[in-house]
């Protein structure tokens, strides 16, 4: 979350963290009598992760082991994008290990992603996180996770970068 | 449902039974020409309640056999709580041979499950359940079933008991 | 359509007629490349129609030829309802043929149900239906189809047979 | 986008061509692990379409290419509209080479269609689209996305065209 003194100084920014359940998605897992077998991903975001991962670079994460298989295929193998498996007890330990937090922009909407919203330079929720996540982020999309709320943040994004899309 | 003479006293509160399908679901049932086959379950619901279970014991029921093995498959292995199949008629039965009813905590979103929140300690229902259900219970919750309700549930209960999630 | 002249006298009315896609369903059908798989079934509805089977006959009609196995899966195998396969264009002759148009609650959603929802005894729409639908028919539900509309059709039949529930 | 000097006449449009995803779906992709394998068409749509075919011609298009099997099935096979893969960058060509855009009925509900919307004769957007895209359309639907938005926009065609239907 940036303090009240901040300047939004675009070039701070280095790297787009996103989560994906929740995010990407509605939150929802399909379950068959076979487990976690379906997931519904949304319009719009990989549209426009695919105009602004030239200005700057974007990575995924997940605390979801049953399906991950599932969000590897979308994210990695249709989208292009990294998506590593990190736990929420080590989440912000693991973004630490790698970037300044100032220079991270980082979205998610669980309650077990409130810490790092607070920690990182650019805290995002979508508008279908419940209300204890979203005051802790610095701005929440219009539309819900699976439903353009990572297209509403890309647009936000290329406006504090002054990019027009 | 509690009296209004009632005050919240945390320990009185021993077990916390959850109906299945409209509170860990949306209440639907996806059909293909060989029956029942998936269940959408929702986002924060198994996080929060990983973090109750220290607090208070959990377990769920189901009246519904058609789907019992999808329900099974989520509730139990995949998320390791006990879940029976108890019928709508019985339910009461069944809680009341095995708990004292002001210890109880229940969360249901049917009309069937009226006289169960009328009867238990603490009554819940999903923001999703209809109005005449709403009304027969102590706390209603900000979000829908299937998409966060249970852990609404969650984070009021950990609040009741002074535990800080 | 009931005259505003009318008296509602329960015992006018002998049979309820559902459409399926839009009542007890959201009217969604999905897709794979094999054609249409799925239809989502909502809450409430099956076991509201069990308790008001004992004081009206219940039957339903679709015109969704693709689809049909799948409505036919639900309603008749798994409901036990008897379930035709009626196209929009010949619905309110099938009808009339069978039925004094008098003695029949039906309940359907489309913009095609207009002329039925018109000519009945009483015309019943879910809440998700179009304006256009809703203002032919004598009741709109709270809900939508496939969230629980059915079972409040129910909840309203069985309060016009002074019935409870 | 039609300029406001201009009068409707009807007999200008020529033809209708619609997105697919986010228009008669909500724009949402089902994956599994092994890729998108379902989509979610809605109510009303097939019915209205087939109902305004007589006064205008229709086609479809979308830039869905890992989907595109499935859109094919439903809107093809099912349905018996042409349906052509146009990436969003060369789909203002391939219309511009076809037709005098004053011609075009468009709907679309992406960021990528703003650029359609404002050149065609018409531009219609769902419900369901983001505020910067519904701006740049001439009409907006009452209803979202694969929940009716393409049979109100149907409904509205066959206003202008002053055909009852």
């Amino acid at each position: 979350m940036a303090e009240e003194s901040d300047e939004l100084v675009p070039k701070q920014y280095k790297i787009f963290i996103l989560d994906v359940d929740g995010v990407m998605t509605d939150g929802g897992f399909y379950y068959s009598s076979k487990g976690k077998v379906l997931k519904r991903f949304g319009p719009d975001d990989a549209d426009a992760l695919g105009l602004i991962h030239k200005i700057i670079d974007i990575r995924f994460v997940s605390a979801d082991k049953k399906g991950f298989a599932i969000s590897k295929r979308r994210i990695s193998k249709d989208m292009g994008y990294a998506l590593d498996l990190v736990s929420a007890n080590q989440r912000l330990g693991w973004i630490t290990n790698q970037y300044e937090l100032s220079e991270v922009i980082y979205m998610g909407d669980s309650f077990r992603d409130i810490e790092i919203l607070k920690a990182v330079g650019l805290g995002i929720t979508p508008g279908s996180a419940s209300q204890k996540v979203k005051v802790q982020s610095d701005y929440t999309t219009d539309r819900d996770g699976g439903h353009g709320a990572v297209a509403d943040a890309c647009f936000y994004i290329a406006e504090i970068f002054g990019v027009n899309i």
